[in-house]
């Protein structure tokens, strides 16, 4: 069964997509999952359009017959994105995933929405070039673009908001436009390019990204680096930033989150604060760097320094970064993650976390703390029993108070997994009356409510 | 006289501003110029707000009266986006200059929307800071996101829309919002602060801007270079890009410049197509950025290289550089300078700026080429007689052709200017029906279409 689609709609779904229309329960239950602790909502009908002209005809098919659309890529999303709250047609772009050009010259590209980053990568590597935005999960391009993705490198290469160059976007009325130009740069009319990107698919669906592409670095380094505070690792990060390094990578990694990984990959870390960092440039620069960083570092209560050249010594070191996640999964079998984000001005970033800390030890519950410090921005992965009401309802009072807590520091509720579901009472906290602009926006451009509704706010 | 206000509106301007309301022509027709070939038309009446407030009193008067509002900042722009087309009052950011805060830490500063760049920069010297988006006039920081600035350290440093992190604006309905917090980077609901910049005031008054700042680098050293081909030039910027050298400025002036620039500041430079660089990092950065340049540049048919390291010596060799509107300017003694723009991606810039070269060789005009090379971004420079009507038609036929030229090559009509009052036909060929999607949005902020009506498009 399909919810509460009309059987003429159906079959006019059929008639557009064939084959590629899947009514089936198990399809439509995993569209509306997610990789957190939402529940499920099954989607009334999952499409995979192959083109965007395609795109277009479900679009008027469903504004004509006021039925939701809910944009679909990896579905790694962390705050219930993809979630069909209000029914709807699930709009699965993993076919449209075409590498459209490559200009080496121009260090840009042009992709279908549906791409992953990962498969962009790989086919970018025999040119010298690669993308760096990395928020961890395989995630599509135009699924990053949508919640305005960041990562572990947006400290040297900027976010998803500086890396795209222009979209393809089918918008409610049915038009397909794009956004921009491909040139570098330009002060052509509203930037209907970082619109788009952070809307969660509210505004329109994306169906091609061009992006700004960087030079693999003649050498890469990484390193990792224990400290006994943990004000001292994060001042380490803000003197090597005021001391003008370039860090490609810094992540911080707490005691917990070093226990989790020590027992998940037995590995042999000392379970203290920790640094991870990732050095790009020239050999002499790269040496320069790591010179100037570990002298810092040092001063700050840095133990000593491991450090990795080559790829595979490289991807060993940073094995306890990489596998945070399911390290701190691990720590409870059967339970689920409720991972949070939020970002505060470096300054506070010390006290934020420590605050944070105290309070997560206070209420005795299992919550690695990881981070991309030198943005400000971290992560609080609570490991919850999915089916103990009083767990959930813990940690969504620790969320709240680290939200509140963020937001006094003149920091953001979410740093770079998007509102979602799960943060639009926080939106409102942080931006007050902006959000009603936000929905006098978002009225105009969609005035039926029908692309993913009920995310980010409500009308 | 003041043009079409009532009088009874007048005495409310005047009670809210007293003595900071100017109904002098002198002022009114100052407020209504522009530093380049658009004909002055004169603002109804010009007013000096010292606060946000006074600036909310403001729009809710002119919005029940109907009367347009155009925000004013240094009044540098060279579209004619300051020109009051439809009549209304002219809000002059100018003492709305103060600088609110700089987070040393956080790399960040707040200052009110008057304040000039190269005042900002000279507060910042002592921190260790600097605000790096440059594009040559010395204009205010809220003019500079109203119309998307960037300039020579772009292809370093990032544009306007990569320094702003927050904007305070007064929307048409009154509102007095925040477009985001101070934290480097956020995922929480659109992203209104890229709306507004660029927007160019059509959206709203900004009053205050958070900008990121950067470090001052240890070491700079700067660098002239000829080339015996333009082609030899734009590849030579190519190669150094892919080889991952973070040029921090590059700049190119073809053989008209140089000479007008010989002949303005008594110069001696080979009149030939001239790269200027810039190169920021620790001492030994800057010498393998250097020596790297050099070799590419040498392979491309690049001439002897003269260096600077000292600020005074760096001066006086970027001098060329930087004198060169006033170099343009003196050629003709007596005329105005048409600047316009374009942007193409950089694979196309010497194809473009070649054939540009030739159109101007045939038709005989004093037009020199300057440009951001690294961004693909390149100025033509008409000097014409503003009372000779068929050099007007003839600066603008070869305009035509330039930006069909640009956007013929997948390039944009403008990259740093803004579409004002001399690009909106461009506008409309380069983005087609997302022209009409910025138009839903006007309407939808500014029903009565009162914030600077008649730039970027027509209603």
């Amino acid at each position: 069964m399909t919810g509460s689609l009309p059987d003429n709609f159906v079959g006019d779904l059929r008639a557009l997509f064939g084959h590629r229309l899947d009514l089936g329960e198990a399809t439509r239950r995993q569209h509306g999952g997610s990789e957190s602790h939402f529940p499920t909502v099954a989607s009334d009908a999952v499409v995979y359009p192959l083109t965007t002209a395609e795109v277009v005809a479900l679009v008027r098919m469903c504004v004509t017959a006021r039925v939701p659309l809910i944009p679909f890529g990896a579905g790694t999303s962390l705050e219930g994105h993809v979630t069909p709250v209000r029914g709807g047609v699930t709009v699965d772009l993993g076919r449209l995933d075409a590498i459209l050009s490559v200009n080496a010259a121009d260090f840009d590209c042009t992709v279908q929405a549906g791409l992953r980053r990962e498969s962009l990568n790989a086919h970018l590597r025999d040119q010298g070039l690669f993308f760096p935005v990395d928020p961890g999960a395989n995630a599509t391009l135009g699924g990053m673009a949508s919640t305005r993705a960041s990562g572990t490198t947006t400290v040297r290469y900027g976010a998803m908001r500086e890396s795209v160059l222009a979209l393809r976007v089918v918008t409610p009325d049915g038009r397909d436009i794009m956004t921009s130009r491909r040139a570098r740069k330009s002060s052509a009319g509203y930037d209907l390019t970082r619109l788009m990107i952070g809307a969660e698919g509210t505004l329109g669906i994306i169906t091609e990204v061009s992006l700004r592409l960087q030079a693999i670095p003649e050498a890469i380094a990484a390193a990792v680096c224990g400290f006994s505070t943990l004000a001292g690792a994060v001042d380490t990060v803000v003197d090597c930033l005021q001391a003008g390094v370039p860090l490609a990578r810094v992540e911080i990694l707490d005691d917990v989150q070093m226990r989790a990984v020590n027992l998940w990959a037995k590995l042999n870390y000392p379970e203290v604060t920790t640094l991870f960092f990732e050095f790009h440039g020239s050999e002499r620069a790269v040496a320069d760097q790591a010179a100037l960083t570990s002298d810092i570092a040092m001063a700050h209560g840095g133990g000593d320094f491991a450090w990795a050249r080559r790829p595979e010594e490289r991807s060993r070191l940073w094995k306890a970064r990489h596998e945070a996640y399911y390290a701190a999964l691990g720590l409870r079998p059967g339970c689920v993650g409720w991972p949070t984000d939020v970002c505060v001005p470096i300054s506070r970033l010390a006290e934020c976390i420590l605050e944070t800390k105290r309070d997560l030890v206070a209420a005795q519950v299992v919550a690695p703390i990881l981070g991309h410090v030198g943005d400000g921005n971290f992560h609080v992965i609570f490991v919850v029993d999915p089916d103990n009401p009083a767990e959930l309802a813990n940690a969504e009072r620790l969320n709240a108070r680290l939200v509140e807590r963020a937001l006094a520091m003149d920091g953001t509720c979410t740093g770079e997994h998007g509102v979602g579901i799960g943060k639009q009472t926080w939106l409102e906290a942080e931006l007050g009356e902006a959000v009603d602009v936000m929905r006098t926006i978002k009225r105009a451009l969609d005035p039926h409510d029908l692309f993913n509704p009920g995310k980010i706010f409500s009308l």
